[in-house]
């Protein structure tokens, strides 16, 4: 129950990329039919790539892992940028591989506003709106929260941002898709967006595949020097049997996620219910499961798969332990950000004390997680809570 | 005939990798059984390639290819140091990953030296002696040549920055083995290295995974911002699976190294024979094949598997594209530097003419060439330049 930290390999991107390993093992820059069929299955699986997110195959270029592209995207587009202006916009509730990114760009003499967000961990177009100055170069707003699963207005963003830019095109608008990709149906573009991360290992393909979406005419620098690759802005020899899986991962997800996110709502909302009514101690973190708003990107504003609980009369980690004990794997916070000393920002950002911070675990929902595992999933909870309050 | 810029995935490493692919997903930052086992499979796989290279766990990160670790090592101890003066040296022979690290640098102010190499590729340890002044803060040579074979006498030089380091242990060595991991036994400490990069995807393992070394105590900036992972120096959810092929290549590699290499070496020195006696204005780029002198840190100046001639009356594009055509996969230069309009600038740095360059065709060999296959290869190739000149 920690799809949100990783997402199995799908049998079905397995066997395409095992028929691809059976026969491809050459350098896509190879001047030889092995290498130009190498060349060619990366250039099929670009297009399919672009495809999920509505956007051209020269738009996209590979990358290693979504923490790859975030920096690529924010460093790349700050430093390109810089002589137009050096004020830079995200969000307090930013996955780290955005957020400690921003943080370098600070030691580098620019200087961001972090928007704060309101208790469900949304930022507003008019926020965004509002911290807009002049020599604004970028703004980063993450899609959909690795955390409570808040999904943002992107589409009222992008708007909004377009109506601010300068003759210089500025700013340019960012989101990290990372989480919302294998829920939403993006069209990158029509939202505003110019850049946009998004990752092959969270849509149940392969690690170390994952996309950047550099809208046409966007200007970033690469921040990795060497070959011509990915239009020179990521060198390296790409690894086609990853970028495959990714391919064909992205091709699943866009056949079944409208039906699997309906099974996934039913569930969430069913784990919600009976944990909240069982143990009213218990805190809901981001939006509450109902429909959004009119003019929202997206019918809902929370992850389909996402819930967040803060339980403030108990350690996280303790619970987690209970339950792994019990068969149940979850997690207090971001797997990348495990090894912090600090309380869950994202937490804190919406406004929960340090206590209910420490007290929080994230479920995550996704493709192989049954319905009688969620009936099993709720009592052992219930009873562990319940043990670990005595 | 192509083994530099791409080794097939080897079936014993593609098994491993299956199984633990079978059970294995989860993120090792995770904090129950799965993610713990994930976390064991990549510290298991760390104490593998690090003992490949006579370095402790500790001492290896992982990176997706040879080109990020290039550039962490470059960027980051370049950054790192700048503080301890602005000047680096490389050699002229170098990979694109590494010379247009350098060349960045340049834009950052730093001062590069690049060696010139003697018309073998090679660089001396007097060269680099000369070279290293009180503000020198790197020196980064090649270990072999991915062009022309060369074998860099890297234990020598190694002696040498040992002997110059100042108080804050500067400079830094770094050397890219990229070429060298799949055919030298590398001690890098006993070398006097305190960085190298090597990779997977030339070692039969899978494309995506590969690892920089960093001896303890040597500090480097990150070039990417995020997680913790890798001892907060690369951050990014680790490809487990890749990284476990890696180990098992690494460990293949490691019992078969020295028997496969005395199988190229005679594969190798029976084309250059067979060419070079058939037609005679072909010319043999990088040290003839020989044993090196004393104090080498390998018997042979030559890699077991690199041939490098030049064709000065034919364009290396239509032999490339005739041996093709008769079912042979070779490359004229780098492919990461397949799309570079100037020739060859390891092939000019040994001094040859812009035809000689023009007419470079390169030949590595592996672990699939079999002996006829190179009968049958030196037949076609003689017979296609004979036809070229015509």
């Amino acid at each position: 129950m920690d799809y949100a930290a990783a997402t199995p390999l799908d049998p079905r991107v397995k066997k395409v990329m095992d028929e691809y390993l059976a026969h491809g093992s050459a350098n896509p820059s190879g001047l030889y039919e092995e290498g130009r069929e190498a060349k060619q299955a990366l250039e099929d699986a670009r297009k399919v790539v672009a495809g999920f997110i509505g956007a051209k195959a020269h738009e996209i270029i590979f990358t290693s892992s979504t923490t790859e592209s975030n920096n690529l995207a924010i460093l790349g587009a700050a430093r390109a940028n810089q002589s137009s202006g050096r004020h830079l916009i995200t969000t307090a509730a930013e996955h780290v591989s955005v957020l400690n990114v921003f943080k370098q760009l600070e030691t580098e003499g620019f200087e961001v506003s972090y928007l704060p967000v309101d208790k469900h961990g949304m930022v507003s177009a008019n926020q965004v709106k509002a911290a807009i100055r002049p020599d604004t170069i970028l703004v980063s707003v993450i899609f959909a929260s690795n955390e409570i699963g808040t999904i943002n207005p992107i589409k009222q963003i992008g708007e909004i941002i377009k109506q601010s830019k300068n003759q210089n095109a500025l700013p340019v608008f960012f989101s990290d898709a990372a989480q919302a990709a294998p829920h939403i149906k993006i069209n990158a573009n029509n939202l505003g967006l110019d850049l946009m991360s998004f990752s092959s290992s969270k849509l149940y393909g392969p690690k170390g595949a994952a996309a950047l979406y550099i809208k046409s005419g966007v200007k970033i620098n690469p921040i990795m020097f060497g070959g011509s690759q990915e239009n020179n802005l990521r060198p390296g020899t790409q690894d086609v049997s990853g970028i495959v899986g990714f391919a064909e991962a992205v091709r699943i997800t866009s056949q079944e996620r409208a039906r699997e996110d309906g099974r996934l709502l039913v569930l969430r909302d069913k784990i919600i219910k009976e944990v909240t009514t069982a143990l009213p101690e218990v805190l809901l973190n981001g939006p509450p499961p109902q429909k959004a708003t009119e003019g929202r990107s997206h019918p809902q504003e929370r992850l389909a798969n996402n819930i967040s609980f803060s339980v403030p009369t108990i350690k996280a980690e303790e619970l987690v332990a209970a339950l792994d004990e019990a068969g149940f794997a979850l997690s207090t916070r971001s797997a990348c950000d495990a090894k912090n000393p600090t309380p869950p920002h994202v937490i804190k950002a919406i406004g929960r004390s340090d206590e209910a911070a420490w007290g929080t675990v994230r479920i995550t929902l996704g493709r192989y997680i049954k319905e009688e595992d969620i009936n099993q999933f709720i009592e052992t909870f219930i009873n562990i809570i319940k043990k670990l309050k005595k």
